[in-house]
């Protein structure tokens, strides 16, 4: 497996490499200890937006690996003072942290700060609407399990398709994984972008085929801006969310899924969220070991962990 | 002792229960180590409502007991994006804590998350206008280390009693221990409930007899508000500041104590926070043993601790 | 060495004692391993004022030490309810912490707070317009890398002289270690305390003299403020930038120095901060090794550490 110091994108990843990060992170699922680091690595937490679940699932990803956490307190921060997100990172890279795992608003910021010379191994948590590695992964270990196989699957994604890295990110690694995709959501909300990955159908047609629904997160503020919208969170309701009746069309064996955080009653029932066919929460517990897996991976190439054989 | 896994309220405790839990934290106050624990027990902090001394002295309690300690940024968090309060704890147990300290401004707020599936032990840290079986527990261990006793004492509550949950909690668990109560404060903020606990007195009547005169936090936008109000600063000082005139009236064994932050020179003289008479700052000293006893006994009740025989 | 349970200002050390200290500093970044300490030792950072290069140094020069950290959350605080600075500080002793590292707005606000009975070890990491002794320590350990001495250095402090506590931190330190000071910047924010240590000369004067160009960060609202300056931020990039241009006239040896956040093409020119005259991210380096020397005086003076000799 070619080693990369950094963990920003699984794009250009091969389908080898992927699969090998799902049977990692199966494994420590499975009790599997991490290996031994060998020297106190520090890593610094640095989310310019706001993140509860990601950021708390890579404190305890880097806490069962026995990782030095820093977390930086950007709401007090030198970002404030007008500093450059490359300058941010040589700072924390000058004081000694070894790892910077970023969330930040713009897309491909890791690009940026690389040209810019910043050498500390980075970690990529989100950038803007591009990718979202380490949770295409955690989706990809919910669906491991469930399945045992990506090939042949077919996952519908629903909702707000325009503005989310979720899909971005996961769509172009399903396809290569060879699980096919489509797409359901108000059309304003479509990107056409993801018609490389799948086409666009009718909710109630899609769901009748579908092994995966993952639901996606409406932005509120897109179903308050009544002006800038014809939807309105009935209409949202009424035509895309996944209730009772919608359910009873399933597969036998199909799941929903979501990256959270869920509006209960907007996307899915509230009752189905904690229902037999939901895996929201699984994928939640999946994160860990799925970051975990990811990180495990910079450890080794950057020679802090003995390599897996 | 019946095992709860959770620390919710005291208030259905026997007085047994309630008597070894303040031997416990005088145990640990002389010293006493802690029990070794048999599992990587980590606990998550969430104060959705303001607090320094409160969380600090959890998580002192948390590093003294070798818990592994998470403190959920909520300023920047998913709270923000409208998930409930069950979904947020819900999240953090699926990534793998085991404890959750909570303070929220709903009372009651752990009734409704039990109910709704919320599993991991629960430590409730303020729960609206509801009780503070933390803060009660620091206040029984103050007053014990004192008087070496609970039965029989007087215990006078001044000032704002309508919305402190530190009375609610109070007086409770002190009359089941056999102290007598008296309240004092302006007539617009008592509180009817009360006289289940004891009766309304004048200040300067009630002072005399009492071993203990607990101040209580008055809000700043109680003195600001004038329209609402018939009271100002001045009068709230004339009237119920525990000043030096005052504290020549109390018996020579008796003491002040107050949960903090303190107004000083609104509800006690600034020199008397600082005085022989008061427990003030013995009172936080005492939040971090009285905590650990908290904790202690949910270690113990979930089995990631030895039971004290 | 007088041995000083508090770092507060370095004004009042002998040349002796600042001379060990950055001797310290240096062999920590040679490599010296810390002594053990005797306890374990609590320390609660408190950052009254925003910043992250100076909160994370010193949180990784603790971690370096072995101490326990307590990142208190000022955002969330009690400071909000109106308590003093004082009852802060006693909460979160009587709490268990034994070190405090705290930057806070007001100047000098230790001499208070110490008349007012805090009683646990203090570290200033800078008080309002007053010094910033951690700050100093890293300029000097800079230095003395870079030339091997101070006696005779020739340092030049260019910018926003009059609201800098690094300005009067270095300058005081500066004299007596033997460097020679000249100042440049906007007459208007010239100021008059400064003339005791050293003249003010023009930029492109005193920068051909100069081994040491320390620039200061503008305040974006200064150069903003249009209606009470008559300087703009283009005004400002002409007659005080350091740019290629300036930078040729300097010594060989000279080298630029900056305590960051570092607002490019403004103080200094974009290519220049990461040229080979720049020191800036190697006085970040410098600084956990600078915060390790100084955290250990206050360790060996309470006792915590063995101390050397």
């Amino acid at each position: 497996m070619t080693q990369e110091k950094d963990c920003l994108d699984l794009s250009n990843k091969s389908v080898e490499e992927i699969l090998e990060l799902v049977a990692l992170a199966e494994a420590y699922e499975a009790g599997q200890k991490p290996k031994a680091l060998n020297k106190d690595v520090k890593v610094a937490n640095l989310f310019f937006e706001n993140s509860t679940r990601t950021v708390t699932s890579f404190q305890m990803a880097e806490h069962n690996l026995g990782l030095s956490r820093f977390d930086v307190n950007l709401a007090a921060s030198s970002v404030k003072k007008g500093e450059t997100l490359s300058d941010t990172l040589k700072t924390v890279e000058a004081i000694g942290m070894d790892i910077a795992v970023v969330r930040h608003s713009e897309d491909g910021w890791f690009d940026q700060v690389k040209q810019e010379g910043v050498k500390l191994a980075l970690v990529n948590a989100g950038d803007g609407a591009g990718v979202h590695p380490s949770q295409t992964m955690l989706d990809l270990l919910t669906i491991k399990q469930e399945f045992g196989r990506f090939k042949g699957l077919k996952v519908m994604m629903v909702g707000d398709l325009s503005h989310s890295r979720v899909v971005n990110s996961d769509a172009h690694v399903f396809k290569k994984l060879g699980m096919g995709l489509t797409f359901a959501g108000p059309k304003e909300w479509w990107n056409d972008d993801l018609k490389h990955y799948g086409k666009y159908v009718e909710l109630d047609d899609g769901i009748k085929e579908a092994d995966v629904v993952m639901c996606l997160r409406v932005q509120n503020e897109r179903l308050d801006d009544k002006e800038a919208s014809s939807f309105s969170a009935e209409d949202y309701i009424k035509h895309y969310s996944v209730n009772e009746a919608r359910a009873a069309m399933m597969k036998p064996t199909a799941i929903f899924m979501h990256p959270g955080p869920v509006n209960r009653d907007i996307e899915i029932e509230s009752a189905l969220v904690d229902g037999a066919r939901s895996r929201i929460f699984k994928q939640m517990k999946n994160g860990v070991f799925a970051r975990m897996a990811l990180l495990t991976k910079v450890l080794e190439a950057n020679e802090w962990m003995e390599d897996e054989a």
